[in-house]
């Protein structure tokens, strides 16, 4: 048998497999099992008639176009809707600056590819996507992360770990926040801390990267529209380089998301795609451009937000209700998550077979934690939860009905109880994160 | 103004378009051009009603999984009807092994990216395929090109090739080859030769990268099932790492496409797709599989066959009738392409604009060589028709209509003439590959 490490590349040596991924393979074994792990969207909400619908009358045949080969920049009437969507979020934009990819994912990943080589480093949030810290690893880019408040990223702690990583003759490139409803913490970005991002990479020469697929999704009970502001509205100088996608809006089965770049860059990241894949599948381009000029898109935001607002007043009323008062979290605005730090002593990683075996499933906290440099962490402001997640877990209240989320939190309470117990048994644990305080409960 | 370059990684500063996508662009102006450019499919052969079914079908809503997230390997079904192809190219593999990619493209990238460092060297066809060098080329390896003959690549010179760029120190991965129908030569490896080759790669260390779209595509008039015999089919070693398509068979506007590997490559090549674009589209990925499974795609390949045999056909009547025996080509048994050699003094490059005014385009032969190592290039049997490319055109038939052939060729006839007319008035330009032998015409 020939051994195969000596013919990977170093990228490749140190690929590794995503935690929430790895969880997509525990659910695909089928047995009854509650997941809150992956961020998937609610299935019963999508437009199933209208896909349909748009779909015979795409396939007829009278058009070859549907199903050939497309131009790599995407198909021009849905970048032209698109630029149309981005002139609603207050973002001026053109063609020249769009690139439509297949998911942000492969967003992440071009950004990756075309502006970060291998050790440059990348500010992110503490914690942050995983996506995310896949696509900057696989370039061998380092991540250092930064706390973030309850009004997202800590300033002071990031200029000051920005200066220490330039004293040390690093190479710092980019600043990657996820403004609304972060994954994973579901926490909304101020909007004065927007524009003081802004400032801040222009003062230190920086790009900032906007990852911004949840943003539709604003809970109407606690967000607005004017909440989500994109940072990328105020980019007057060409600093930020926005992602948005239909996926949580539309369907993730489609892959269809988009970048908004600076043209220089969009036409090096539609290089970087030629070789990626070509292009994004011509038929899911057209579904989503039939799906926003047909009004279905439209016609939907208000009732996803309805839908996943619901899904969040449940999940927390059965965390109340299950877990008690020793469990805290950020109240989400909007998007998919509940980022919920356990008790004391609790390791959310170890826990997860206990979790199966109850028949649930949730992210352990530590997949998000990039942990380059210690000494930022644990910062007096820090909302993040801790500087490892160790006793934090990501709960995606998202995909499962009002009833799976109540007997995925039951399950989940009696993991934790056994858990607990079997803990009490033992000595006290490596010591967790603080509690957060009730406010930003 | 931000200058950008300084932002750009060295991958990022050397990406550039690809020639075949840049004709995309010119035919997108959307004159009245016959485009012998990309080797697109002929929309007319999709199975358009059956697609409507199937489309029908999935999007009932009866299965939220169709339009959701999935596993990064692929949707299980597929991968086992992937096992069961296969087996019939007489390839023993399993799940293990296979990973559905985003289009073969992503198959190329993904390799690159777990396999090549910068500078690497890999060991490729002269000509070969365009999406290969980009993607090669962005992981910034070093491709060096081996001249071919009628019955595939100089295994002298390769050897030789290999022994001298391994004496001057350089790390040689790969070796990749386009056995059947090769974009853009059309040449059919030999199945002598293919073994040899895979005897090569294992007695060099080295591993193989078989890239297959076109292997169904064979011509009935002058191959056979026999002919397309994967080198991966005699691989006992674990030397060779499969790519095949349904863009070419099924429709391009899926994009679906799968990559066989040895089991720990595959794992590898699965982290690396995770962070590419996190899966395949979930609904092209069940639209393939129910086209196997209700024997679509198994209906549909005799009649391409005959379909693209028939446009060979009268491609190279036209080709005769209008430029006559100055220009050659070898005869291709299959596939997309004709990879004609004009008369000497011709630079195919320079002379698009006049194609264009004339209302038709080609891809430029230049496009398909990596010049990396001159002194390989010349071979007494090189039916590569010469070391650059410079007077030969690659010629797509396999989109077009039969009329529409003939009056792109009929352009393209005058194109040349008035080329030479000019030319005739000038001095003799630079010197051309030398004409092939009427024995591989």
């Amino acid at each position: 048998m020939i051994n195969y490490d000596s013919f990977l590349s170093r990228a490749g040596g140190r690929m590794k497999e995503s935690a929430i991924r790895r969880m997509g393979t525990v659910l695909a074994q089928g047995a009854d099992i509650v997941s809150f792990a992956p961020g998937y969207p609610a299935a019963e909400t999508f437009a199933w008639a209208e896909f349909q619908d748009i779909a015979r009358d795409l396939l007829s045949g009278s058009d070859g176009g549907v199903l050939q080969y497309g131009a790599t920049r995407g198909y021009r009437p849905l970048l032209e809707t698109i630029a149309g969507l981005m002139a609603a979020r207050g973002v001026e934009t053109d063609i020249d600056r769009l690139l439509i990819t297949t998911g942000s994912q492969q967003g992440l990943d071009l950004v990756a590819r075309v502006l970060l080589d291998p050790d440059d480093v990348v500010l992110v949030e503490l914690p942050t996507y995983t996506g995310a810290i896949t696509a900057f690893r696989n370039v061998q880019a380092e991540m250092v992360g930064v706390p973030q408040e309850a009004d997202g990223i800590d300033l002071a702690a990031l200029d000051d770990v920005f200066t220490r990583l330039t004293r040390a003759g690093r190479r710092v490139r980019l600043l990657y926040v996820v403004p609304n409803f972060q994954n994973p913490t579901g926490l909304l970005v101020g909007l004065h801390k927007r524009k003081l991002l802004l400032e801040w990479v222009a003062r230190r020469n920086l790009l900032l990267l906007e990852d911004d697929p949840y943003r539709d999704l604003y809970f109407p009970d606690s967000a607005t529209e004017a909440d989500v502001r994109a940072i990328r509205a105020d980019d007057t100088e060409g600093r930020v380089i926005y992602l948005s996608s239909f996926s949580k809006t539309m369907a993730p089965g489609y892959r269809v998301a988009w970048i908004d770049a600076p043209a220089p860059l969009a036409a090096k990241l539609e290089c970087a795609k030629q070789a990626a894949d070509l292009c994004t599948g011509t038929f899911d381009q057209r579904v989503i451009f039939e799906a926003c000029r047909r009004g279905i898109l439209e016609r939907q935001l208000p009732i996803l937000r309805m839908h996943y607002q619901q899904k969040r007043d449940v999940m927390v009323e059965s965390l109340r209700t299950h877990l008690g008062a020793d469990v805290s979290w950020p109240a989400p605005r909007g998007g998919f998550f509940i980022w919920a730090t356990l008790q004391r002593g609790i390791d959310a990683d170890a826990m997860i077979p206990r979790a199966v075996a109850h028949g649930v499933i949730y992210v352990a906290g530590q997949a998000f934690f990039v942990n380059a440099l210690r000494q930022a962490q644990g910062a007096p402001n820090d909302r993040s939860g801790g500087g490892s997640g160790q006793n934090i877990i990501r709960l995606s209240f998202s995909a499962p009905s009002l009833d799976r989320i109540r007997e995925g939190v039951r399950r989940l309470a009696s993991a934790v109880r056994d858990e607990l117990t079997e803990r009490r048994g033992e000595a006290a644990g490596p010591s967790g994160a603080p509690p957060l305080s009730p406010a930003v409960r």
